[in-house]
């Protein structure tokens, strides 16, 4: 029997304590012993609900648990996960965790901790809910160079995205309705202005490429400048609208970035709506994969942890996990990217003149302007021309 | 330093020496160690070819060469593959192979081998090329009862299949078009009638249910009766017509069958296109995932293969692939799986008094009949009914 403790009893503790007991005989047979859950530590109390017999207000009561081997941290937020998950790697007990902002901030230590102790750091649900995404990266992309990683790593975004598409909505409409679906915060800040998905492109990025790509470097634009208009132009062009957090290599420099992007219909990113989240990875030899499947939500996340607690289980003193150092990656900036822009500009406007040969794209219902997708060139010469005439919208093409 | 040896330099063959030559450093990084191709086994000379200098034509060099820890298997077919992956397993040495035949036909007595002698037999190439499939079915989705595992598992029937909708083609031409393009064999009967495919939904099901499946228990149809008119009525109801390879669990009924359906714009295999392959699954609490990338192809499966090496190679004496049992399990007859239909008949067929309250769907540029879509009911009851009127043709809706 393998006796683990769960940190955190909301919407994913909750969920991982169901998914054991809702598959205990597959889950036990595949990690090759019994899953016990021994205790749960809340600072609440749940009364009627049968953790309670385990629930424990003090964390040191599973600190000093020689009997505890795994534990589950679900809290969300770096502190106190991460003294709390600093204290079980050094007390020899390996940590599943989902929280993203935890492993984008302290992953290489925590890591390198798991490793010098024969243990495991592992944080599959951190990105992408119930996608498997962290264990194919370390474990099954091993014959490959990666070459780019681009997600839909964002559901929240992503649903309002398709609801502006579908519906024609306003920004605003479509996040009222994610809000009142339970898909988007009262504050949805981190959503929407990208600093989720920012946080879990670094996490993919450090394990693709092997070394800290640190989250705070990325640069990050968010969804809420998007307009229905846009959305317009974009569905004419046959493009769909996705908010991508990328990151590429080429010939040995490095970008990063979360923004809108025009994705075209023959990128299997395309197709990807609603809450649903997608990694697309290219590989030197491998060419192109995706994984898709449900980016957030109790079960799907919960489903992730538990496959970590089944591979720690199975790993109990055999550390799995390391292709990530805490050497700093140098990230080139993104002034230097090249790409085609797709621009709005007024009636009247001499984008001829300044972009040079283009093509006008008019929406029907939408008087006084039109639209034009650039020629390929950097962020950086793009913005110098866009300072040359009156600008009314742009977004970058994948 | 950790010796392979390659058997069969053909195309997959080739590309695994490509792969393993082509990202050295990287490979050997998370190998943890050095592999090193001692041995390429061929009945042809390669002269000029680098790999001449580690050619051997008598498969007793590798099987009696105690220095190969690691042996790939690229030579396709069950005979002579069979009888020397077995040898090498017996003799201690793990086993790599992208062969689906062999895999499908003998894969628990192999895998009950290698499990019995602490080593390693693996397949992530047999299914879907370089998707990453095998490995997160074995690892990653642990958490989970697998309810469904339905794939595009074919490239060439999907290239075909793509064809004719986006030319309006007839199968005739797409095949033709596919054998040009080198997509197809000039005998295609493994790929067009499903053979292929089926071989691959017995090795995935056999995975996610645990027990043995027996391809040739599986109910399988291919795509050569798929007519240019059957596509123009998918496209006129906005269904794309794919052939599926599909697994269900439904209350302790296993059932698994290959056939084109018609795939609603709402399922994600809808927009997998061309030569390019997917695996959805359902879990009981994961919910849906999918993973999508190259089917075949000299460096996608290549890449899979060498990814086992680095498996094998990090696991030497330690096995990790034993969810398989060589207990058969028992499908229940494709007779008692109960879905819709779409069904074509001439004009003047009275559907109503046969199938009761339907929809007529007519394509303008065919005239004399007209299509519609049943209520669910099984197969067994659906047969019954067309024996009463005349059918043109009818295809299942996923």
């Amino acid at each position: 029997m393998v006796n683990i403790a769960v940190l955190g009893y909301g919407t994913v503790g909750s969920g991982v304590v169901e998914v054991i007991r809702t598959n205990p005989e597959s889950i036990n047979k595949k990690a090759g012993d019994e899953i016990h859950v021994k205790y749960v530590l809340d600072l609440r109390d749940f009364p009627g609900d049968p953790v309670q017999e385990i629930l424990v207000h003090d964390f040191d009561v599973i600190l000093n648990d020689p009997e505890v081997k795994i534990v589950v941290e679900v809290m969300g937020g770096v502190e106190p996960a991460y003294t709390f998950v600093k204290k079980c790697l050094l007390a020899g007990k390996s940590v599943c965790t989902s929280n993203k902002e935890l492993v984008a901030k302290h992953g290489p230590e925590l890591l390198k901790i798991a490793r010098e102790n024969n243990i495991n750091f592992l944080f599959e649900a951190s990105v992408g809910g119930g996608i498997p995404i962290i264990r194919p990266l370390n474990s099954s992309l091993t014959a490959d160079e990666i070459l780019e990683i681009t997600g839909i790593l964002n559901g929240t975004t992503n649903f309002i995205l398709t609801k502006m598409a579908q519906e024609g909505w306003e920004f605003d409409a479509a996040l009222k309705k994610a809000q009142e679906l339970g898909y988007a915060e009262r504050n949805p800040e981190a959503d929407v202005e990208g600093y989720d998905a920012c946080r879990k492109i670094a996490i993919l990025s450090s394990l693709a490429f092997g070394d800290h790509v640190d989250f705070e470097e990325i640069y990050t634009e968010g969804i809420s400048k998007i307009t229905a208009k846009d959305i317009a132009y974009a569905k004419e062009m046959n493009y769909a609208v996705k908010l991508l957090a990328s990151s590429k290599r080429e010939d040995e420099q490095y970008y990063a970035m979360v923004a809108p992007f025009l994705v075209p219909p023959t990128h299997p990113l395309y197709a990807v709506n609603d809450v649903f989240n997608a990694i697309f990875v290219k590989g030197n030899v491998l060419g192109d994969v995706m994984f898709y499947g449900s980016g957030a939500g109790k079960l799907p996340t919960a489903s992730a942890v538990v496959s970590d607690v089944v591979d720690a289980t199975k790993h109990l003193h055999c550390n799995i996990m390391s292709f990530w150092s805490s050497r700093k990656l140098g990230l080139t900036k993104v002034d230097k990217a090249v790409r085609r822009f797709f621009v709005r500009v007024p009636d009247g406007t001499d984008a001829k003149a300044v972009f040079g040969d283009i093509d006008e794209v008019r929406v029907d219902a939408i008087g006084g302007e039109f639209g034009f997708i650039t020629q390929p060139m950097s962020e950086e010469a793009f913005r110098e021309k866009c300072e040359k005439i009156q600008i009314l919208s742009s977004i970058r093409l994948l």
